[in-house]
């Protein structure tokens, strides 16, 4: 059966697929009557659990893509990092040298993404005869990092700028092994029923362009070439990082997912036609009325029909509190939408 | 007394002077003393206190300008919105309709900001026959909107981003109305002393420059044009902004204060000479050896020699864990450098 994320990702779709980062979760009222049975952390670890909280929004809206339920801190968990959810991601014993970074064990993904496999397994069964793409998906090496040196959400990240401008070869290590333990993580979701992709470099758009591109970058690139050797196709996306498209286009990466802060305009300049474009409506936009969800998603499709890779999403994952009459406008116009006009 | 930053306003510095943004505050011990004995909000009512912190810094730093210990909500006090700080901005009646909005009362800055403005004579006279700059500083319309609206430093400004969507007119009357009331508020500070003002947008960097410049920029530059006339001195700041450095150059304001995230290269090619520039070192490189701060911060002064009207900073303010040493660092190395080499 024909899978449009899977044809936009090709380069030849005919009409915009659509899905959104983050349609599995709190904005759902049967997500959340799921989360009084199971906390954030059990939910991970609970496969048919984690897989009907994935199929959730397909039940609601008319999306292309399913990606499993799932956290980006899963692999550090894998390498036998204590991790928690206060309810911010929370870290007990986070890295603060590079001795106590070359001494942790080997990843341990049986124990940690067990679960998150069998769900991949079920999902993929599920979805079974339906044009539905299921997505894995990872944290990028350096947002990683930022969790395993900050032990969490931090709002100037200190320790981990500190680092990297201090120590770049030690830094790049670092970023290296979390390269090739994110090509085993993903290949593993691959393995289990993924047919795509998506790295999350969460909070990369906190560097500069040339930052990012001399020591990020190349932990980036080295995940996206060794996937592009066994032809699964792959996604981009950093938050707040229109600063960075330069370098990104350079990952490697089969399409890239951006944000609201520039108009679509500036990213179909900035991209060559030979990389996808995965975006890019504000998530604060479907608080407005549907109308005005109508009109600046119709202004999304309409500037990149044609091109054959783009896929609507929005440019930030989902807000918990939006409400679902604005996302039903989203997918709607996604769905109504007729790209010979 | 020739004042270097007055000087560099004017476009005619031979040599970038220094100050830094939150100088004044928690990374120095003795600001935390002080803090032993007022809190946030009784601080912000004590001048000679206010004035004493804002001194602080001076006394360890050969800084060539002192910005007033203040907070961007004052204005909103003057409203009569109850502004807590717990430990951030609290707000107990955010407005969320116009009806509200236009039901506030006339600004009183006497009650609001006389300690203020206090605070200000008393540095002014503090620095007499000194080249120190005093500042006055105000938070920007659509950023004392986000806080009057969201109550609260928000994660994803659902209501604000919701209204300025939903009904943009009724938005522009709230930003007009809180331009007049910065007006106002700026014109009192240098009233009282200060001798050139910067604006904080801190959250014109989550819009799009499409946003940006339709929306909110006509707020801003209300601002500047109204100063101008009085011959005020102008610097305009926002965070995460580098996407929209094209509309703050038609601001009006005398220079621009820069991030980070893009290197001084691309501002300098971006912004016309006629605007001054201001910035740009990460301030997370403070944590870094002293040997790399004089080497970052160097090469933002070679950049920049010449133009006769940079202000050397950081591209945000400074961290509350910031070590000292690294401050001095980055203050000495602009001190000791020789734009004729």
């Amino acid at each position: 059966m024909e899978k449009p994320v899977l044809k936009a990702l090709a380069g030849k779709s005919k009409k915009s697929p659509v899905w959104m980062m983050r349609q599995a979760g709190r904005h759902l009222p049967e997500y959340r009557e799921l989360r009084k049975e199971y906390s954030f952390l059990q939910l991970l670890q609970a496969p048919k659990a984690a897989a009907e909280a994935s199929l959730q929004p397909l039940r609601r809206y008319d999306l292309d893509a399913v990606i499993v339920f799932s956290d980006i801190l899963v692999p550090l968990q894998a390498l036998g990092m204590d991790l928690d959810f206060r309810p911010g991601p929370y870290i007990a014993n986070p890295l603060r040298n590079l001795a106590e970074f070359r001494a942790l064990p080997p990843a341990d993904f049986q124990t940690a993404a067990g679960s998150l496999m069998e769900a991949l397994q079920i999902l993929r069964r599920e979805l079974t005869d339906t044009p539905k793409t299921l997505l894995g998906f990872a944290g990028a090496p350096y947002t990683l990092a930022t969790y395993a040196i900050e032990g969490k959400s931090s709002k100037h990240f200190e320790f981990v700028k500190g680092w990297l401008y201090q120590d770049p070869s030690g830094f790049r290590e670092i970023l290296d092994k979390l390269a090739d333990l994110t090509i085993e993580y993903l290949l593993l979701q691959v393995e289990a029923g993924a047919e795509a992709v998506q790295l999350f470099d969460t909070w990369a758009g906190e560097l500069s362009l040339e930052t990012y591109r001399e020591s990020i970058l190349p932990s980036t690139a080295k995940i996206f070439e060794a996937l592009k050797k066994k032809e699964i196709p792959t996604l981009l996306y950093a938050n707040g990082a229109s600063h960075l498209i330069e370098a990104q286009i350079e990952s490697g990466a089969d399409a890239i997912s951006v944000d609201w802060r520039r108009d679509i305009s500036f990213y179909l300049d900035k991209i060559p036609t030979t990389i996808g474009i995965q975006g890019n409506l504000d998530p604060s936009l479907l608080f407005a009325a549907p109308e005005k969800i109508i009109q600046e998603t119709t202004k999304i499709l309409q500037a990149t029909k044609g091109r054959g890779n783009h896929i609507l999403n929005l440019g930030h994952g989902l807000h918990p509190t939006t409400p679902i009459e604005g996302v039903q406008a989203f997918v709607d116009t996604a769905k109504n939408f007729e790209p010979a006009n």
